[in-house]
């Protein structure tokens, strides 16, 4: 018998017909000879909704009680599951994430989880029920509040390790993580298991299967988790500490981000604080910056290229140059669209070549690399968009992922 | 200053327009010098949006579960509801039923008020904030309750209560209690002051503005409260203790319900515990049963004539049917539609002459009187449905409500 945590996004619990699925899965788990519990999020287009109210209402809600608002999302999943479950014969309860004893910071729409005391859900399983935990949502003295996005996954890995569940599975509309995406590269192979590191590697490169902020709580607390289909019953991709076995892949996926622009300041002074000022300003007005390169140019200035999301550049541009006129000038350039391929694999850390056999492979097909980025797990190139697909399948095949 | 609570139905926060009026209102009477506490119910619509999800899941979904479900309502509006407040500038914050501390029986879906400790309500007033309460709900041992129909009505008149507001306003689609019907009797008059038991006896005589229960706890605990319209500002209807002035007038309005149905058990046998059998019957299947009459028939066999709810009448016969057959025998036979129409009025106590005076003036009219029951404070007599509006035109006029 095992302790699992299931969890099902939005679209597993979108409408009626969905929940009799989600329902009937969860009984076969138990017949099974399991212990279930299920962490399920609103059903999908109902946040949206309650937000489009809200900011009819008021352009700027209150966080607190944009939290008292979104959280009946779940709610109403959590007490729906139940129903559906319980027509089929199954023995089981709803748990807000108060009820859970799910207990957070009272930073309200993007609360931390503090502490999972887990009410009564294990007294609830030995009584042979499942137990329905509504996801997303926590509670602070009292306040309703809730994790922001991502956070029914967040919910669910860390219900999973307060209770010690054996393993936490995480429902979603696609089957596991790839080596990359199918859609590009036909032979793309789905990953059996991946290091938590490689799947946060993964995540911030564009493969958006999890928010990383459920990754990093999985891997922090070291709460295996399996990604897997809603919609079949295929085993998905489970993402665990590093092992032994896994160093013997050297790269383990590539993540495609197409969808980001260059920026180049130039001519700022070369001294200390400058970058810092620059960068500090961005994460200011939240753009995330990656791939930063700086080099002295001509008079003793400095120029610093980055990357950051297509849609945040002209917003980047206009903060960059408010900051440059504060700090001694420069100029500022977006230039056009690239793409991202990142290199991913654990392996990398003890073989070099990585990098070589990389650039070789583009060099070979005349993909000229704009920028080049690398971390112990990582190397990412940028390189013009409408080369990425081409890459993506030559870097694929060089790196033997469809195997 | 006064503090006051202001209860919104369904209807009245329909949708954002509607809670846009709200807010200016409450603004207003905040304006005005007030402390203001506001009880909301779900937006209408919403409520049977959820039980339709629910029973489409399972038709007899659990109790527990459906108030899970069904306490989302308010919470929605109590959070919208706050957010159009803070865009007009009016300081406010939201609190569940569980929040303001509505200790309730453990009994799902209709559970009795407890205890209201009202949270931090009052520390929230003095801070110079309008409090939005969820009416409906209440909490038992850590568990979501809700309290039936009218619930929010009960919230709103129990908290009035508890923090000893100086009165609580039912805002509802109707701008108060009428002398009878204005549909029916162009010259009904809205009542300025009326009693808790001329209240109650309307409310049980069909003229539904509000349901019983929530009448009966503030005559319990002598709150009270006002009803009038959320559509316009015209001042409502005040339901209080009786005082000595009400004892002047004589008759406070008439109740007419025109879907009854008269149902007949003849020839049962005379001995004790035969009607009660029958009645605790009807109970068990809750249908409402009112205009008893038990009179000797031949051979020393009773007669039992009683009026149901035309809804209930083919349910309320089989019932009896059943329960005659396991008690000595006797017929039941479902007469025709009949309407009632109930003269209510605190003064009637210390009066003798009104029912003279009713069947006096029916008589007149050749209307003729099927059944008649009195209780201290009001007179009902049953006549054929088609008479019933001018019956109610003419004792409206024979006891000069008008006036």
């Amino acid at each position: 018998m095992a302790l699992i945590v299931q969890k099902y996004g939005g679209t597993s619990v979108a409408n009626v017909e969905r929940i009799k699925v989600v329902a009937e899965r969860v009984k076969q788990t138990i017949e099974d000879g399991n212990q279930v519990v299920v962490v399920v999020s609103a059903r999908s287009g109902i946040t949206n909704q309650l937000i489009e109210r809200a900011k009819a209402l008021n352009p700027h809600p209150d966080d607190r009680e944009m939290d008292v608002l979104l959280s009946v999302g779940e709610q109403e999943t959590i007490a729906l599951t139940t129903m559906a479950l319980h027509a089929i014969g199954v023995a089981a309860v709803s748990r807000t994430g108060a009820q859970a004893g799910i207990t957070t910071s009272l930073a309200h729409t993007r609360a931390r989880i503090l502490d999972i005391s887990g009410g009564d859900i294990k007294a609830q399983l030995n009584q042979g029920k499942a137990v329905i935990v509504a996801g997303f949502q926590g509670s602070a003295d009292g306040h309703i509040t809730t994790l922001g996005r991502g956070g029914s996954d967040l919910s669910a890995i860390a219900i999973a390790g307060a209770i010690q569940a054996d393993i936490c599975q995480i429902y979603t509309d696609v089957d596991g993580v790839y080596t990359t995406d199918p859609r590009v590269v036909k032979n793309a192979k789905k990953i059996k298991e991946i290091s938590y590191e490689e799947m946060l590697e993964l995540a911030s490169s564009g493969t958006k299967v999890m928010q990383s902020r459920a990754v990093e709580f999985a891997s922090k607390f070291n709460i295996p988790f399996e990604v897997r289909s809603s919609f079949n019953n295929n085993p998905g991709t489970i993402v665990k500490q590093e092992v032994a076995s896994m160093e013997g892949v050297l790269v383990s996926g590539l993540a495609v981000d197409k969808n980001q622009c260059k920026i180049v300041v130039s001519d700022i002074p070369d001294k200390p604080g400058t970058a810092a000022a620059v960068f500090k300003s961005l994460a200011e007005i939240e753009v995330v910056v990656d791939m930063i390169i700086q080099n002295i140019g001509r008079k003793g200035l400095a120029n610093l290229t980055f990357t950051v999301p297509a849609d945040d550049a002209h917003r980047a541009e206009q903060k960059v140059n408010e900051i440059l006129s504060e700090n001694g000038g420069g100029n500022v350039s977006v230039l056009d669209k690239i793409a991202k391929i990142s290199i991913v694999g654990i392996g990398m850390k003890s073989h070099s070549g990585v990098a070589a056999t990389c650039f070789d492979a583009l060099a070979a097909e005349e993909i000229n690399i704009q920028m080049i980025s690398t971390s112990e797990i990582k190397i990412t190139v940028a390189i013009k968009p409408e080369q990425a697909n081409k890459a993506t399948q030559i870097l694929h095949d060089v790196f033997n992922l469809e195997k």
